[in-house]
């Protein structure tokens, strides 16, 4: 017998009718003689329909309150699940952010979670009943409603599976797992058996969007091992836990890429120290964050600083930049948003060498002409024209041997 | 400088930009010099819909579950409320009923309110701010959330406006207060200007849907005047108030009327001590309320009963009926549905004979049959055929001197 931890993103109880489905299968695990604590998301598109009647009210939504309005999508899913359980005969109560607690700080939109108390959940199940937690909803010290950000229901799960010491965390998704790339552009892509958290944690900050970047980080650090599988079918999915032997035998596990990019250049910056400071400290306080930066010295006291953004913070940030440049006695500003990123992640990296010369290699032998480079201990991103996107996926997910048989 | 509790109905709040115009209602109010708390119910149509979503699942569903579920309702309007005042450049800040809190017992679904902590509420006005409460919702001293049953939320304004020791508690709707009628049915209807909360139960009570009852019962219990008025215009509508000297010189102030009434008469019933209790205890038990009961003796230690029921619990109680009565040998159980209740409530009915005499003979004198009669201090109410609930309404109002001039 085990204590598991179930949580159904929104697709998966997106109506009442999925509700009842996901109900059965709650129960049939219950039935396998586990205790299971169940984690859910709100019903698809709940969240953005919610988010739109805010925007017409207020169009810069105040935070506090757009979390009191956001917490109702996932208070409605954990009561009809709750309702479900019930009407097939089993025992079942749900339990909101504060009820919980979990205890969070006060950032609305994008809490953490401090902690959240075992002992409410704990009294449940000791006394039957299977607890449905409301995901992606805390409370603050003061009893105030906080949310976690997108895909905060993740985040809940693992730290509910943290708090209670369950045996494993499962992530019900409308996908079969992890992939070695994106099976829309690479039909060639194969399910990962087996991933390490820091392959994970690259993966989910590269794009790949089946995890939550910061689930994987508490798993990670509390060594509690995920399985993400899909809702709609039995298939084993993908475990995600701690490095092994096994596993360095494969140098690459997935190929990543994002179009969300956008790339700017100010050339003839002044090189003086605090330099650097000067045109990125405007930008993160405008809550933009900056990716990939490199800095290239030209001769006579001068430097080019070119570095990427998110495409949805490219006026934005331009805007900040141009008047930053103007101050310190820059030459230009250049922008340019018709670029992509793709990325190799792999543990095996670590042992071995000229991985990196294979990537720059293979993009060259397509004409696939590198802007940027940013490379990690284990994951390699280049920066390149967004027209080559998929040509550089399939050449890469090929070459590195990630192919389907 | 008043401080004024105003409770917006569902209609009133019935979309982002409806919920926009009571925000500019609120702050107009806050202008002139008052301090104002605001009590919401859900959108319109939105309470439904989530029962609706219940029962789909669990169609006699959880008593607590669907209070988690149907809380969402009030939830929502209250953080679009905040944000529409913000957004109009107001400080506002809502309050969910575990926030303020509103304490209740655990009755789910018809909770009752213990007690309103003022201090949270009197923080945030002394801070500037507008509180925004979540009409119809509660919280048990174990932290579940309870709902306090329709019109609930009139019951929350009247609790906030005592605990706060308001000055005022408006009651915004979508009519422009208390009729002497229904207007539907009576064009020459008028709008009552004063009203003495013992005539406002009662006609709460006997079908005028404007108010809810107990929130006009902890009115009186507490001295709290009601404004009952529209929130599509600026017309003063009905004080509900102690009784004064003024009043008592109306003899009538309204007529009321209610189809929603069944009849059930046992015959030849044996006349013995407990004989009452084993029909109407089995009735209540099934949660059936009885209204009017009368007994009439016949020769031979026997006697007739008769007694209304609401007649959706028709059926119900029927079934019940005819089974007790084998029991105890009655002769026989007949039931009408084809009946109505038409009543007259005024305060000044206390200090003048012959109201009952007159309402009699009026109906008489329209060839209307009475059925059963029951009276209270300041009400008579008369059972009728259905099908002269129109001419009956008509006859008394104009015949009480309460048609328009």
């Amino acid at each position: 017998m085990a204590l598991i931890v179930q949580k159904y993103g929104g697709a998966s109880v997106a109506s009442c009718d999925l509700i009842k489905k996901v109900a059965d299968r709650v129960i049939s695990c219950k039935k396998q003689g586990n205790d299971v604590i169940v984690v859910l998301s709100a019903m698809a598109g709940e969240t953005d329909r919610l988010i739109e009647l805010a925007r017409q009210v207020q169009p810069m939504s105040d935070p506090r309150e757009l979390d009191v309005l956001l917490a109702t999508g996932e208070q409605m899913t954990v009561s009809l699940f709750a309702m479900a359980a019930k009407e097939k005969g089993f025992e079942a109560m749900s339990f909101l952010g504060y009820q919980v607690p979990i205890n969070t700080d006060s950032s609305y939109g994008k809490a953490r979670i401090l902690d959240i108390s075992p002992e409410r959940l704990d009294a449940a199940l000791k006394s039957g009943y299977i607890p449905v937690v409301a995901g992606f909803q805390g409370v603050t010290s003061r009893g105030n409603i906080t949310t976690l950000g997108r895909g905060g229901s993740d985040t809940t799960a693992v730290a509910a599976a943290v708090a209670l010491n369950a045996d494993l965390c499962e992530i019900y998704t409308d996908v079969d797992g992890v992939y070695t790339t994106d099976p829309n552009i690479c039909p060639n892509a194969n399910k990962i058996d087996r991933i390490s958290y820091e392959e994970m944690m690259e993966m989910a900050s590269l794009g790949a969007e089946v995890l939550e970047i910061r689930s994987v980080e508490l798993a990670m650090r509390y060594g509690m091992p995920l399985h993400v599988r899909s809702s709609f079918n039995c298939n084993t999915g993908t475990y995600v836990i701690k490095e092994d032997e096994t596993m360095e035998q494969v140098l690459v596990s997935g190929v990543t890429y994002s179009r969300n990019e956008a790339r700017i250049t100010v050339t003839k910056v002044p090189d003086r120290p605090g330099i650097a400071a000067g045109i990125f400290n405007p930008i993160s306080e405008a809550n933009i964050v900056v990716d990939m930066i490199i800095q290239n010295t030209r001769a006579g006291d001068l430097t080019d600083m070119t570095f990427t953004v998110p495409r949805g913070n490219y006026e934005m940030a331009m805007d900040i930049v141009k008047k930053v440049a103007k101050g310190i006695g820059a030459e230009k500003v250049a922008g340019d948003q018709s670029i992509a990123k793709v990325s190799i992640v792999g543990a095996g990296m670590r042992n071995h060498a000229g991985v990196a010369g294979k990537m720059f290699d293979i993009l060259a032998r397509h004409g696939i002409n590198i802007l940027m480079i940013s490379t990690s201990e284990i994951k390699i991103s280049c920066i390149i024209e967004e027209k080559y996107t998929e040509l550089a996926v399939h050449a890469l997910h090929e070459e590195f041997g990630l192919n389907h048989e």
